[in-house]
């Protein structure tokens, strides 16, 4: 498996291990990983602190050419507060675990020629079909249902 | 003036006080204000910590009844991100204090059935336009460019 999809999905552990939403995010520059998280609605109360945030705070400030080179990968197609976050900072390209247990705003990202993978890569289901089995109540909250 | 612009001025203000971006938000729910926040950029050295962003945080955890019983009001027309935020807690009602110093993704809001008000309300204008010349590289930041 690709290392970048790998680290994602231990991030996805942590937060599901810590009893919160399991999708986790990482953001890499030149071949290094300078962000990462996961999902913390449970964790810390947070509205916005989904993995694809949770990563893109964990770099911090950066100038506009680095989002512009670098790739974000997410076990979970982005929602659209996530692909809001991409493009505004036009990350060129996003790897996606799966789309299968929730599809995100993956037709705008297209159309604002961000180039997509989705793997549909077993382990990134199998932890959202647990946990959405576990808490619907938190993952219909999460994506504002 | 709107007592609930004239919080997300005084938002703005208190993010331009602190060396910030002048950008305040506040989530208004049945009358009354369940979140306020400015832009942390700066303050916390954050890439997500927008107006509306803080505003949406700091509201905390909500169903998503609350949400699409509420309306934000914003200093400044929403980036994508923020727009993005809008869009998955759907947000009915967004008043957004001018949009000409920077115009975000308002017809992606207004095809998402969201209702707009803008204001153009001289003291948000001049917020930013001080700002804008003041920092130019932290608004570029800001906005991703």
């Amino acid at each position: 498996m690709d290392e970048f999809m790998q680290a994602a999905i231990e991030e996805a552990e942590k937060g599901r291990d810590a009893g919160g939403v399991p999708i986790g995010s990482v953001l890499v520059y030149e071949g290094k990983i300078i962000g990462r998280g996961h999902n913390q609605r449970q964790q810390k109360g947070s509205a916005i602190l989904h993995g694809e945030m949770s990563a893109l705070e964990d770099a911090g400030r950066q100038p506009a050419r680095v989002y512009r080179n670098s790739v974000i990968y997410t076990t979970l197609s982005p929602c659209p507060m996530c692909s809001g976050a991409i493009r505004l900072y036009q990350i060129p390209r996003v790897v996606i675990g799966e789309n299968q247990t929730f599809l995100g705003d993956e037709r705008l990202l297209l159309t604002s020629d961000i180039e997509l993978e989705v793997l549909q890569d077993p382990r990134c289901i199998q932890l959202m079909e647990d946990f959405i089995a576990a808490h619907p109540e938190m993952w219909n909250e999460d994506i504002g249902e």
